[in-house]
């Protein structure tokens, strides 16, 4: 057994945090098994940076899975709202954002759990960061906790002893933090696609919450932004 | 508040434990929010059945997710592997089945849950049974616990203080005890279906395990069993 490869689940979504993510478990050695969701989303920008992000790390398999949050309602990215917008960050609002899209992570964690058990994988990463996103319920440390119990209980891994981790590498780092973690890595952020609102060309707002954590996150890690905005 | 009708997901699959558990929270006063799931199993019997149930218990609302766990392989009910057969309940083994699907109930909570946080229903119904399946680890009590500490966890409704709870009623119950209930509660077992591997007409084959514990069910409940039987 000491020298079998380790196999990892990685939920990648396209965006700069998962990117990070599935850089550092390659890192640690993993064999990485993605995976991405198509769930009602306005535009497919994200699905196609999550397949260049999945090539250019090598990982071993890429599932997609299309799941339709739309028939639930309840959220601007998955339903007709207008995404917010704001000029800078100290303009987004501390409550729930509006695009909060109900229990999203723990689907994606649910299905990354099916993968995991099915794989072989022993351990789950998930880009989520309990620093810049507040707002959201599932992005908290102890929602990873209670998460990571659930996937011992759950799984026939679980029971018969072998090991089913949750983890979330990132979860205490600021985007500057995790920008320059990935560029030590020598991630290459063009792949990556941060905005709500992109053009039709694919080309980010820059004043959706995305946009302005992504900005400011390069700015303060003084590393070029290579993201291409809209005029 | 007091006058207002309290909202429950309930999980349907068309068998006998989700339909007696959608009767037990229709008869506590709650408004019915009805998911059901199509995951590539080989027939749609289960799910004419739910659709059936909903009706008779006139739900408010029923909901249906396509999933498509053969994306990940890995069970009976998924996959092209054989359902096993066999002629009474002491011949099943005791170990986890084939036919158990991956993290499958962890992924219909996790659903339920952002389908809850969208209707505003403050519990989520679920028919698992720990006594006969006990094979199945996302049937234990202790999995239950874990996913009802999640759930307040993951959600908005939870983080702003209101209720989100996980009911399995039937969880100590045996499937006699299961059957008396609904019975009592005036619930047509005709209208449920069970059977793993159906005759083309719909009919029941009466040797897979989840047969097997039906027919089992109804003699020890001394219940006339309503199903229909392949010859």
């Amino acid at each position: 057994m000491a020298n079998e490869t380790r196999k990892a689940v990685v939920l990648l979504s396209g965006g700069i945090d998962s990117a990070t993510t599935a850089a550092i478990a390659r890192e640690l050695g993993f064999e990485l098994y993605a995976l991405t969701f198509q769930y009602g989303q306005r535009h497919n920008i994200e699905v196609d940076a999550a397949t260049n992000i999945a090539h250019v790390l090598q990982v071993k398999n890429h599932a997609f899975q299309l799941i339709d949050l739309r028939a639930f309602g309840g959220s601007a990215l998955t339903a007709s709202i207008a995404v917010p917008k704001a000029q800078n960050v100290s303009e987004i609002s501390d409550s729930i954002p509006i695009t909060y899209v109900p229990a999203r992570n723990t689907i994606f964690l649910a299905f990354a759990l099916a993968y995991a058990e099915v794989t072989g994988a022993s351990e789950i990463f998930i880009g989520v960061n309990a620093m810049d996103y507040s707002g959201y319920p599932d992005c908290r440390p102890e929602y990873i906790d209670a998460f990571d119990h659930l996937a011992r209980l759950a799984t026939k891994a679980g029971v018969e002893g072998s090991t089913m981790k949750i983890r979330a590498p990132l979860i205490d780092l600021s985007k500057a933090d995790i920008i320059r973690k990935g560029v030590s890595l020598g991630l290459d952020y063009s792949l990556t696609h941060s905005c709500y609102d992109p053009s039709p060309k694919g080309l980010a707002c820059g004043c959706c919450d995305s946009c302005l954590y992504r900005r400011k996150g390069f700015d303060e890690a003084g590393v070029p932004d290579p993201t291409k905005y809209a005029p």
